[in-house]
Parts: C-alpha cells; sequence; structure tokens
C-alpha cells in the first residue's frame, strides 16, 4: 500500500542549493537514507534523484550515490542559463532545499556580493521555479539573523514567532527580503513555500569559519581533537543554539508539513537550546575531563562579544513546537551527538 | 542669518518621483512655498531646485515655476539610462521623495508590472543615490498595506510600531521589502534613509480610481459635488484615515527630523483617524445637511467588504506622535479642509 502510494505521487526530484556545503551534505544523507518523502502533506513519494547544486563537490559517499546528480558552478550564472542542457530547476523538481548563500561576514564586508548570492540568486530561483507551473515546494533556509538589536529598538526577552524582525546585517536584510519573496510566490500559487530559520549550529565538525559564531562549535570540537581553542566571550553570555541534527530535522519538516500544519507564510523560528559557554564548558568537562576543558582560553575578544551581545539568546517557538520541532534539553546531548557522529576527530579519552 | 545658515548649506535639489501625482504635486507646492527644507536635522537649505520625475506631465502652476524641472518617462527607463543628459538622480541631488508606485490592484493583477515598478525602480533608484556618494536623504513612502490579516494570524487590535508587518498583496510585500532596501543602504551609510508608512488617504480630491479605498473619498466627494456615490460596506466598518495635509506633513517630517529624532530604520507608521463610514456621514451632513448625505447610496458590495475588513483600523503612532506627527482629530476636520482646499469641487450649499 505505501508502495503504491508513493508510486501514485510519482518519483520525486529534490534540488539542494548550497548542497555541498555542511547542511545540505547533511540533508542529502538523510534523504537518501530515509529514501523516501512526503511533499507538503501528501503521501510518501520515493527519492529518485537529487541534484546537488554548488561551487564545490560534494563528498564522495554522495557522488557514488545513482540518485544522486551534481551540478557545479555559481549559482547567478547557472540560474541565467536558462536554455542549459542541464538546469537548475529541472522541468520534474517537486522539491528544492534552497540552502546556498554568502556567510554574513562576506556580505558585510561586499555589499555587492550578498546582494547578487543572497538577493539576486533567490529572486532567479523563484522564477524559475514559477516558470514551471507545478508550483513545486521552496523551503528557504532564512537565519536568526534577521534579528538584530536595533538603535532605539531593543530585541524582547525572548523572540516569539511574531517578533518583528530587525535586522542589522546586509545577510539579515537579504534573509528577510527572501522571506518576502518566498512568502508572495507562495501566496500567488507560483510555489508552496517554507521559510525556516535557522539557528547558530553547534557543534559543526570540520575547521574553523570565519563567521563571529564560529568559536560556539570550536570551543567543543578543537579540545576533543586535542587542540586549543578561544572562547572570545565572558563564561555567561547566554546564546541559543540548534545541534546540526535537529537543524536537518527543521528542514525536512518543512518540506513535509502540510500547508494547513505550516500556517502562516512568514518565517518559522526553529527552536534552540539557551545555554551559556560556561554550560557548554561544563558539558564538555563531564564527558571529556579536565584534559578537554584545560584547552579552552577564555580571551575576551571585545569585538567578538559586540557581535554575539546584539544576537537573541532565548527563542520562544511555539509553531515550530507545534509541529513537533523541539530543542535539544541539554548541551551535554549536543556534545554527545557530535563524538557519536564523528569519531575520527576525537582524540581525547572519552568517560 | 537664515539666509547665510541656507547658504552655508547650500541651496538644495529635490527630486520627487510619482511627482506629477496626487501627493507629488501636493508636496512640491508645499515645498515650494515654505521655500526651505532641513534635512535630516541639518539647519533649514533654500530650495533651488525640485525635479518632478513621472510618465505624466505635472499641473502648470507647477511647470511655470521657476524652480521645477520635469523629467517624463517611465521610472525604469529613465534609471537605466545612467549616462543620461539628465539623470534622475543628478550630481547635487540632496534628497530624494520616492513617491512613485505601481498601485495595488494594478500590482496583484500584473506581477511582473508590480515587481519592475516597485521593487526593481526602487533597487535601481537607491543604486543611484549610492552612487553619488554624498549620502542622500531618501523618504520612501511606503504603506499601511504592510499589514495584513494573515491565514492562522490575525492583525492585533491596534498596529503598534513594532507590529509585524505579514503583506496580503503583492502591493504590500513589495512596499516591505523596499523598506527593507532603504534601511539596509542607510545602514551601510549609503543613504539617510526614511521609511514612512502612508494611511488612506481622505478626501482625495478629482475623481474616483480602480482601488478599493476609493469610495472612502468619494462618498465625502461626489454629494459635495451633488453627485450620487456608493458606501459599499457597513456604516460601522472601522477604517483608518489621514487627510492629504497630514499626509505631506508627515512626508515634510521625515525629510526634517535628525537621524536621533526618527530611531529605528524600520517602517514609521504615520497617524491615522479611526472613523467609520456612519460617522464621515454624519460629519457631512453637519456641514452641508441632508441634501447631501441623501447622495449616499448605502449598497453593500461583499468583495469591497471582503477587502476591506484585512485592512487595520487602528494605528497606535506612539513613534509619529514623539515627532509631533498627530491624527486629525475629528472627520469634520478633514471635511472642512477638503471644502476649504477645492471651493470648485463644492456645489452644495454650505452651512
Amino acid at each position: 500500500m505505501l508502495m503504491q502510494s508513493a508510486q501514485s505521487n510519482g518519483p520525486c526530484h529534490i534540488v539542494i542549493t548550497g548542497g555541498a556545503g555542511f547542511l545540505g551534505v547533511r540533508l542529502a544523507r538523510t534523504l537518501l537514507a530515509q529514501g523516501q518523502l512526503s511533499l507538503a502533506g501528501a503521501p510518501p513519494a520515493s527519492i529518485a534523484r537529487i541534484t546537488l547544486v554548488d561551487r564545490a563537490a560534494p563528498p564522495a559517499d554522495l557522488m557514488a550515490d545513482a540518485r544522486v546528480s551534481v551540478l557545479t558552478g555559481d549559482l547567478n550564472e547557472l540560474l541565467e542559463k536558462k536554455d542549459a542542457v542541464v538546469p537548475v530547476i529541472a522541468g520534474d523538481t517537486a522539491i528544492v532545499f534552497h540552502l546556498a548563500a554568502a556567510v554574513s561576514g562576506e556580505c558585510e564586508a561586499d555589499f555587492d556580493l550578498g546582494m547578487r548570492s543572497n538577493f539576486a540568486a533567490t529572486l532567479a530561483l523563484l522564477e524559475a521555479c514559477r516558470a514551471l507551473k507545478t508550483r513545486p515546494v521552496v523551503v528557504f533556509a532564512s537565519s536568526l539573523a534577521v534579528f538584530g538589536d536595533a538603535p532605539g529598538q531593543a530585541l524582547p526577552s525572548a523572540i516569539e514567532d511574531n517578533t518583528l524582525p530587525t535586522p542589522q546585517s546586509s545577510y539579515g536584510i537579504q534573509k528577510f527580503i527572501g522571506e518576502q519573496l518566498v512568502a508572495d510566490y507562495a501566496r500567488k500559487g507560483f510555489i508552496q513555500g517554507r521559510n525556516v530559520r535557522l539557528m547558530t549550529v553547534s557543534v559543526r565538525p570540520g575547521t574553523p569559519n570565519g563567521a563571529a559564531s564560529s568559536f560556539l562549535s570550536g570551543m567543543i570540537r578543537e579540545p576533543l581533537a586535542g587542540v586549543r581553542a578561544v572562547c572570545p566571550v565572558a563564561p555567561d553570555t547566554p546564546v541559543a543554539l540548534s545541534s546540526p541534527a535537529r537543524t536537518v530535522q527543521g528542514l525536512i519538516c518543512a518540506a513535509e508539513a502540510s500547508d494547513q500544519a505550516w500556517g502562516p507564510r512568514t518565517g518559522l523560528n526553529l527552536p534552540a537550546l539557551t545555554t551559556t559557554p560556561g554550560e557548554m564548558a561544563a558539558a564538555l568537562e563531564r564527558v571529556a575531563g579536565t584534559a578537554a576543558t584545560a584547552l579552552i582560553d577564555w580571551t575576551p575578544d571585545p569585538a567578538i562579544r559586540g557581535i554575539v551581545k546584539t544576537w537573541p539568546a532565548r527563542i520562544h517557538a511555539a509553531r515550530a513546537c507545534g509541529l513537533g520541532l523541539l530543542p535539544e534539553e541539554s548541551f551535554d546531548d549536543i556534545v554527545q551527538e557530535y563524538i557519536r557522529e564523528n569519531p575520527y576527530a576525537v582524540k581525547l579519552p572519552i568517560r
């Protein structure tokens, strides 16, 4: 019966922009493992193809999967080639996860780059989806960065579903504009839109990046690898975090929820655990001892502290909760998930 | 001394897009009459030139003023001609009032038209201002249409300064995106930005237009001219209105307020008088008797009623109040202003 109902929806072609990035790769692996996807409340359809669009090539395990296609290049340039043999949005595209973006630091340093990568690319992608005339599902990865302390307009103590975004970075503005475009393309019936605001992800595997939030992964990841790490903010600074697994769960939930269950077209805040670097270090010590926490240098950096304190630290994600999306209960769970998933990256003995 | 301080700021060149429209013309006349303008808190500067940009030519009195220049054409096309002998944004432009827009009905019927006229034109205008490298003041005429009853997300009983906009029309989305662009161009120091949300204007002189709100002027204007008019909603339907004079006052206040007095870069809701068609008719009767109100046909139109009931009817405009911008105290004042300003259009005897 399940097989039949999947077939009645046809095999499903999924496009992931930013598909070679950290979240794109994890999302693709999760989807391939589950093998099927319910599109906006429809019965599950088998996943026939996943197209990963990115500047870089994805990891070998994804390249080796017969269901995976790869489209390598600049997203704007790929979308401009409307008569390409392999377009970004092929005629059978059922769903697009739009994760590709220039990150906040880049957008602040190079305004035109951000407008091109985050704004023009999103508009061109939506136009390509509209041209299909099949109303594909578009899951747009927005960001907690739509919220920022504005001069004369401080953030409330907790972010609610209807808190007014006041972005204080070009990245945040571009993400918020993307939400508006997705909302109106959905209202007009050009797409089925899902605006999802991602939280700061921790613990992110790999190497440090240029983001101001990089330390929120590094202060756990580096000590576990036996490497020194810096925490540039005070131990009692509140921060809102989500694990990689919960973040991908949120993206898939957005794809699968019916229009009715999803609710308003405004951005949905994913849940986040409110913690502090002090509590994070304590959780690290519980699993890896003082050998790990001795590797953390508590070296204040006023520039990073200044940025971090403008981020909302408490998210009251009632809409997400109604969809069954909950934050982790403790940072201990997040550390243990990281260790379980990245055994090769852990050099210290674990209790 | 005043002359000297005006000169120390240099003579001021003002650009008004939509400058031949109802509000653009009134704004230009008001500015020419006052002869000077304080730019964002600076000492008053004399108005040397006002450039009116519009598809249509402005009225003869403006054409005859030596300080007025006219640029006629499609705003997008004019902005695309970057090497034009007379560019939209000349090098000495100190301030732009960006009023030009396709109206809500047009944008809903023709999505691409709205994206071009309201979205692409605003972006191109901001880029032209940025290219000056002189940080001109940009007053962006946004709209109450950024607010709309969303499925599963009803409007609050009164709109506050920090109420989350949930636009339910392409026009509202495009205006809200314009606000975001103006906010970020201002934050980056490319312009001095002022996002002003205009209310429904009544009593608008002239002839009925295609807007769903047209009756809110017509039910006063037409009876005063001895002509029958229709009110398509129930007499007790709450509506939020502002007079033409208060609307232009709001635009000029936005131009003159210092960054500090203006406050956040998010849109500022202008004040509005909450009234009802029943109260409006009573005000009309007080000045023009039952001869006027007998010309109103109370003929319900479910389509218009359906649109009007999604509009916010109560605006708690605290920020505007702090700048000295207040709503009219009664609709009687608005009717009397219309009669005073448009004597040629009043055929019935006035008490």
